[in-house]
């Protein structure tokens, strides 16, 4: 019943803490005979790394992963597999004064509230470097959804604060720093983060994610659903304030001839539904938005008070992202592989792991 | 690991289907020696039971939950409490043509393609009345969470389709067939839905739920984090595709500065953190929003095809909600309690139960 | 995280109390597809019910399964299973002085220490009449493995108190009330429980029980083994105290000469083992045993406290199994049952199910 | 759902293979504000290494173990702890030629059966080096538990083979090799043990615990019970192959008279059921006793198959344990250490922690 544990038949239990030794996970279900090997999650760990771009925070990590344990010439093994990243940039005397004020909006009051007293370098543990494990145990998910199922995972950004960001083409989402799948905007988003960086405020994002070729029939229909374990996933992403399965928060708005996706011999003709109905994947490319909160870490004062409730103002220097959903789009492509790599276990558990339905409309 | 049930120490194991001899489930993790009797869990299933209006279905179910275990002499033991409502109104010929095709936009595809073949009738296990379990076990939690922590947990409709419900007051919500906080719109929300069920279409809505008193503190920061936690109980949810906490999907549009809420002795200056940062409760007023889809059994006629893949016309008659949401508050309010009743029990494992840093912010 | 629930994938959570208006268990994780109705069940019911010779209780229970949820059409959904057995026989009043007094070595001391006060009519929850449920889900796991694996689950009773019982055929277990698979023996016990009963003493007892046909390759070698998963269930069945899987404590005194089991291309040489090696099924027949203690419910008088903690002296009177194991072989076997069930499904999850390497040697 | 997880609320995840990189686990559920550093860990993994007596293997591992997360300031979080061992001793070279055969009695076989294929060096996860990690998680458990309640746990060896070990004193427990509480006895067992050495055979044990000072009160009746809770731990180590609770086996040839621990105001008069009664601590010290089979590792050669199903004769070289009995004790603290752990978090989540009844008898 681990907190830290995400899946229940692919186990990712996650450790660290952002100023600490090292962060890692033991990643435990992964069925055996896979190849694999340290480049396999070196790449998504490099797309989300810091670093990489002005836009993001500065601190240096190369985040290397290590494979300690489940791996046979090879292969995976079918036991667990552990991943250890090392933290080399520390530079703990940045964050000082941290310690004894509460950054508005941060978790830093309420890791006090509940334990006591809290770890104040770079966040401890409710710092976004604890996504870096997650996307390891990510690329592993990925890897065996691809090869067994040909299941096609990405994400992109959607939304960076008031600037929405229209969908044209995958094909450009890996080559600019915001994960924008829209090559002709990228002028305006680095304007606008240069323009932002400079007034020392944060801001939002929305990202979104889909993944193509999940068969029907994957999610458990009360309670674990595969929306509501997506939606449990997402909304556990640091700074996540909503999720949406297809149509989302405007289904609300919709009557049911206009959400409701008809069906034909050749397909389904609409994806409101975001490939889920009832709990579980109809075949439909699986859609997720999440919205990401503009950080609480900022240079422009806010008010606050410090550990003995005294007011004060608090202005955060240090390394930060000016936006957290930047790198987000990585985290949100991973959570996704994992929580769909428990459903393909839980379905090959329950139901023999094939959809066993005739006709099989076309996704 | 039973996809049925929902929590890890207060746990609700839901059964049953829509026109199968009973539903119900059993609710394991209630703290002994809380008085506990069929009328505290009688007068949310009144709330949430069909039949109230004419706004919803027109089945006819008692709704009557008999306590078969966890009490002696009129308080819990600490073991299982089972709760039993049979079903009553099963018209099951009215279903009849349903099994052979498949509603656009209904679960009864996907439950085909996971387990063969499904229960047609009434929707089987994928029907809304599943929901009326979990109306009883959230009673239970609720009242636990009032005499242990004074907490209160309200919901209200918030968006009928695209009618937007202002609050006005608390005390307008159960004065109303739709759960409104406002008085002045029900006729407007009445007339809307006369012409709709004329018209024989389906509509969404949006239902906000708010917990207060809950103390800081409650939430695992990685990964079964409060708001996920919550996340995942709404969003399995039937016909829930969105779920907001605090700001919900409007936080990826805001700056920090916008977004934070600042801090003085007195207490928060805002809540557009929705009660939860980094997973774990503030002490401020717990908030979440949940989009509801129109349903997709409805008169007007959707292309669909049959069982053999021939396309075909699909047109629901029986009893439906053309409206789920209007029923869903209590539901949603039910969800909230049983999140929050196990975070409170996480809590005493983890941390002994109380909230161990000082100053306490007022919430 | 139920401390109700048994298994992880096939999991059967129970519900109920000796006295209460019923008993019975929620069955989550059963694969869709399979043939069920209550006389499958009834069966194994009927095996263990009370009342059925003068060794065992008197309690007049027709302990009738209802299956409340879970069946479409005969067969099974994949959804939960419910089954419902009311309380028949309740006389609470035979119990009542029980409840100010604590019998030496009963449970109903550690129950009042636990949760502050106990439901004393029969026992409450710690009652053997618990078993009843476990039963029910017992036969519809061995049911599943009879028709997928063609696995046989059998038990005996091998010593009743200081007799022992060799084992001569399985074909005379079901003809005498002990379970005893030598007919030879009958008399003797029967003698020795009707003197044990004038005497107003309980005895202990020793039970096996067997699974053949399971196929190598199942159980969790890092710790959820199937052998510590066999031993997890049965010390959980009332009133065990040791659990051996194959030669069990023998195993402290022997050189590995002795126990390890050779191979030919033929098979194993010999089950020391009981089917089990480093956690995981080897195709041999899985093998266990386990001690049941004298009741602590007698007529003989024995040293206690009650409530005020004052000296009295305890006799039980009411209606009791002078040796609950009499009735214990079919717990025993459900227990297993459900056990084998449980990795079948892990079995699939991680590695599809099916045994992947050869050579298999013959069982 | 983890197959590599032990405890529900205190969660030890165990990762890695005896010749990989490393070993160690994620400990997640320890409450925070616990001074902890390595030291507190190391002296229970020196009692358990390898290479410190004649009488185990000779394998050279300093088994230092490197805390990676859950600490600030030298007190714990409350968050997960990771433990790493590197491996350093590996000679794989020694084990060439086991990975065609099967050693009769090996958990080689079973592993090729379940996965397809295994890691042979040193016998890969089911190595009894994967206990290191448990011991230092059980050096958690037991110093929270020490300070919290008084609990000591400790172990013994209470018979090599067939040579009984009469329990004198616990003050000789750490003076020898065998964790022997009988110093007379020990010249025995070294002769006994250098004899078999010489032999080429292997031999069993019989390993006793006790925990003292527990409080009433722990343990979920059904099916959660501490007994069985302990004899999932306790089975669930290398190479055991029956547990026991207090009178064990015996419980089975007893009387009611003989077996009931009768109680005065003063306590009880005796200890029969090993401290737990209807599956939940009495107050009384908690007894478990394991029999632990001889390895199967030995150098007299065994009837045995190929990895092509012909017949063979299998001779072990390379390091071995002859008895792995004799460094079982601190493991099996480590397991009761975990389990109590475990309950005792429980015990606070459901009933808050204390016990809640009076009068409590002297344990």
């Amino acid at each position: 019943m681990s907190g830290s544990t995400l899946g229940k038949l692919f186990c990712v239990t996650v450790f660290g803490e952002s100023h600490g030794p090292a962060i890692g996970c033991v990643v435990d279900g992964c069925p055996p005979g896979m190849a694999l090997n340290e480049s396999d999650i070196q790449h998504d760990l490099d797309r989300r790394k810091p670093g990489t771009s002005r836009h993001v925070t500065q601190r240096r990590e190369s985040d290397t992963a290590e494979i300690l344990s489940g791996l046979y010439e090879g292969k995976t093994t079918g036991t667990p597999i552990a991943l250890l990243i090392r933290n080399e940039d520390q530079r703990s005397k940045d964050y000082g004064n941290i310690g004894e004020t509460f950054r508005p909006g941060h978790a830093d009051y309420t890791y006090t509230q509940k334990y006591g007293f809290r770890d104040p370098r770079g966040g401890g543990r409710s710092s976004a470097r604890l996504t870096a494990p997650i996307v390891g145990a990510g690329a592993i998910a990925r890897k065996w959804l691809k090869e067994k199922y040909g299941i096609v995972i990405r994400g992109y950004m959607s939304a960076l604060g008031p600037v929405d960001i229209p969908f044209v083409s995958w094909d450009e989402v890996n080559n600019n720093a915001f994960f924008s799948p829209n090559a002709a905007i990228v002028p305006e988003l680095e304007a606008y983060m240069d323009a932002l960086r400079k007034s020392g405020d944060s801001v939002g994002a929305r990202i979104s994610v889909v993944a193509e070729n999940v068969p029907p029939g994957w999610g458990e229909p009360l309670y674990d659903k595969l929306d509501a374990d997506l939606a449990h996933a997402l909304m556990g992403l640091n700074a996540v304030k909503g999720v949406e399965i297809g149509d989302g928060m405007d289904a609300a708005r919709q009557k049911g001839t206009e959400h409701r996706d008809e069906i034909t011999p050749e397909g389904f003709l609409s994806n409101h539904s975001g490939g889920v109905l009832g709990g579980i994947s109809s075949g439909q490319a699986v859609v997720a938005h999440i919205a990401i909160k503009p950080t609480s870490s900022m240079r422009l004062p806010g008010r606050s008070i410090d550990l003995n409730g005294q007011p004060i103002e608090v202005v955060t220097h240090g390394r930060h992202d000016p936006c957290v959903g930047i790198r987000a789009t990585p985290i949100a492509e991973a959570l996704m592989a994992i929580v769909l790599m428990d459903h393909a276990l839980r379905h090959r558990a329950l139901c023999g792991g094939v959809a066993s339905a005739t006709p099989v409309v076309p996704g």
